[in-house]
């Protein structure tokens, strides 16, 4: 079976315009920039994620043998341009920002430079590994902003949307500043720190609530978190001292309860007051159930005395904004400037920089996506070659590297801009000689056009 | 690399509980059920999808030794129940309703029936898998309920999140009743039908736009669609009928045109206008870009005489509800029928059935869940088994017959549950025998936790 994560996995009008690149001998050097055209409502920035995968994912391009017979046999393709795909690499180059690094609409997030058939097979993948990466790290983000000193815990895997999903939302989410996640294989993937519980199902097989607690405490022992909602959930908080008691005798300590259903608020103030009276103030109230940004932010304004929190599901599916506003372009083709003027998504053409400046605190205060070759000045170059002839330039950062950039990026953002509404907008200034690379290639496709006869300039 | 897909991707927790269970010598049968506790907002029903993909993971599920090695050298596990693990096997039973089948709330859509660290375990996967197929079947439903005669295509891999989104949303919208889609490892894995364009990046790469439509014309000339909004749509519109003349000389026909940005509305009306007054009344008008049935039904409502629809971000990311209010419950272990009564979360004990009730043109009037041993009258049983001791029962029904039942179940629903909004509930009565099982379930409970001492009956 042929894998998901195939070189198969892309749109079908990527064959059929390599097919047409190839009838043509098309294989000129193109020029493609990933951006997002606009942020998300309330959302004041964006966290870059999803480079490694990118990368992995065009250094091992090819097509398998499974992958070519089907294609020969599909009936779809000519003969000789399947032949021409058992030869496909990617061999050209990548320039992007690192992972972990806040972005704006407008600025290319990353830049490929290959002949055209490279470059455009890739882009159905590259789009689908940056985006939603890009959407759970920024997400996981404003959740870190929304509750700086609380445990936060990727609870989604199961309502993400299939395998990949899970394993990717789970790095992403760690990348923005979570603690962990509950996803088991994200661990030996992505060294991503693990956390679990228990399910109501683990209570409701034993008789007894308690000795269903007594016996998980045995059996997993460290970090003893218990589920306490099942049936009464004060009526279970009013039973730990006593197991507590017991537990201690063997050295084991309750770590943290857990809620998952009801007024999360009422229930932690109300369990609180009964572990607090029964000498068990050092156990730690977890809560998840529904929770986002949004809901942790309500419930401690509320006053709930929560020390951690599990965001699932609408972390998982980024339930906000499922998709981001975003896309792959061509900006040149052949040594010469390309930009589509289609209304609303006009983009700018050229190979593009992004600079960025910083007060003297160290505070960024506004961006300016340049020509690649324009100076930098004192500012900050933001992207970065990473890839060169189809091979990874350097070792990429490790993950634990990308959340701590991702952490100072975030420290750096002018504060206003972490606001989880209504955040105001970050100056990204365009530089003049990318304004008149565009005018130069309006007129370029003004003046062929015209000569076929019925240029009307575009509203 | 362990796979996405591999049995490790679960929660940590499911492991945590099996150790336990595994110290305890807890393996007697347990029965789950997986249902959906609430509707979507605006929706009538939903499309049960995934079981495929469930019963291939159920009759596979093995550690790895990659997983193995892992799991004995993370240090969070006993070596004795890692090697307990390296025997894991699926040996249960699936009852399931069949792909394609409507439900609705409260409805189990699968039980689950197995010694209880094989049922547990698979719970995050049973879920990732069934939601979201459901979700994007259901949509995909909705879509065709609001454009019947029209060719929807899914457009969404490159917004889908993953690769394994994009993959299952292609099968799964499909099951639910459009044309294909743009996702090409669709066709290779499940038969899926394929369409596809071209893209902005194919104009710009040319000087000229006509000389662009006609080189993709001859090296790829079935089903020909030409994208026509790049820079000037009627502008380009205008210049086909020309164009449409010379590729007729060589036998090849332009089949439609696409919009992907603007008002297509108002340009559809413009560009059926230009083609009708150039003789290519023939040629289709296809349409993409940020739509869903909503937006289907406003562009027709709206007159645009649009023949097709590419249907993309909002498809893939069930954008308007991107995870549905569900669960995969225990609701037996050990011969005892078993139920949490967490608030707004409880749920139903004992081994279920769905009963379906038709009226004499065969229309669905009602659904009963009973105890898997009511009689069934003249009602249909909806669950179904499936598996049996982890091997598959008997060939699954192709996914062109999954299509055929979701179509043939569509049109036996009441229609008013078909509107896109505020669509009335459909009659589900929970039977008495259920009914009197919670409450010994809960009687039991309640004198457990009597015994405890502490029992306040929950709120």
């Amino acid at each position: 079976m042929i894998p998901a994560n195939a070189l198969l996995l892309t749109d079908f009008y990527e064959l059929a315009m390599l097919e047409a690149y190839y009838a043509q001998g098309m294989e000129e050097e193109a020029v493609f920039d990933f951006h997002v055209r606009a942020l998300p409502p309330g959302y004041g920035y964006l966290v870059a994620a999803g480079l490694a995968q990118v990368l992995e994912m065009l250094r091992d391009a090819r097509f398998s043998d499974e992958e070519l017979a089907w294609l020969r046999d599909s009936g779809r393709f000519g003969d000789d341009f399947v032949d021409y795909l058992s030869g496909f690499r990617f061999a050209g180059s990548v320039d992007a920002m690192a992972e972990g690094t806040v972005f704006f609409p407008d600025e290319p997030v990353l830049r490929v430079t290959a002949p055209m058939p490279q470059a455009q097979l890739v882009e159905t993948r590259i789009i689908n590994l940056l985006q939603y990466q890009t959407l759970v790290a920024t997400k996981a983000s404003r959740c870190v902003s929304a509750a700086p000193d609380k445990l936060l815990v990727d609870f989604g895997l199961r309502r993400a949307h299939g395998a990949e999903a899970g394993l990717l939302a789970a790095r992403a989410s760690w990348l923005g500043g979570f603690a962990g996640t509950s996803a088991v294989l994200a661990g030996p993937r992505f060294g991503v720190p693990l956390y679990g519980t228990m399910a109501h199902s683990f209570i409701e097989a034993h008789d007894d609530e308690m000795a269903a607690f007594e016996r998980f405490a045995r059996a997993r022992p460290d970090g003893l978190v218990l589920l306490i909602d099942t049936y009464d959930t004060e009526g279970a908080a009013r039973r730990l001292p006593e197991l507590a008691g017991r537990l201690a005798r063997d050295g084991i300590s309750i770590h943290s309860v857990r809620l998952d259903s009801g007024d999360l608020a009422e229930h932690a103030r109300r369990v609180r007051r009964i572990l607090d009276d029964g000498g068990l103030s050092s156990v730690q109230i977890f809560a998840s159930g529904g929770l986002d940004e949004h809901g942790v932010v309500a419930l401690l304004a509320d006053g709930a005395p929560i020390d951690g929190f599990g965001i699932g599901s609408k972390l998982d599916t980024a339930a906000d904004s499922p998709y981001l506003d975003c896309a792959y372009k061509l900006c040149e083709y052949a040594g010469t400037p390309r930009r589509k003027h289609s209304e609303h998504k006009a983009t700018w053409p050229g190979r593009k920089q992004v600079l960025r400046h910083y007060d003297a605190r160290g505070r960024m205060t506004g961006d300016r996506v340049q020509r690649e070759d324009e100076p930098a000045g004192d500012g900050e170059l933001l992207l970065r070659r990473v890839m060169d002839h189809g091979e990874i330039v350097a070792p990429l950062p490790t993950l634990a590297e990308s959340r701590a950039h991702c952490a100072a990026q975030l420290d750096r953002l002018p504060p206003a801009l972490r606001a989880l509404d209504a955040a105001p907008s970050y100056p990204v200034e365009i530089s003049d000689r990318v304004r008149a690379l565009a005018r130069e290639a309006d007129v370029r496709i003004e003046e062929h056009q015209r000569a076929g006869g019925v240029w009307r300039p575009s509203s």
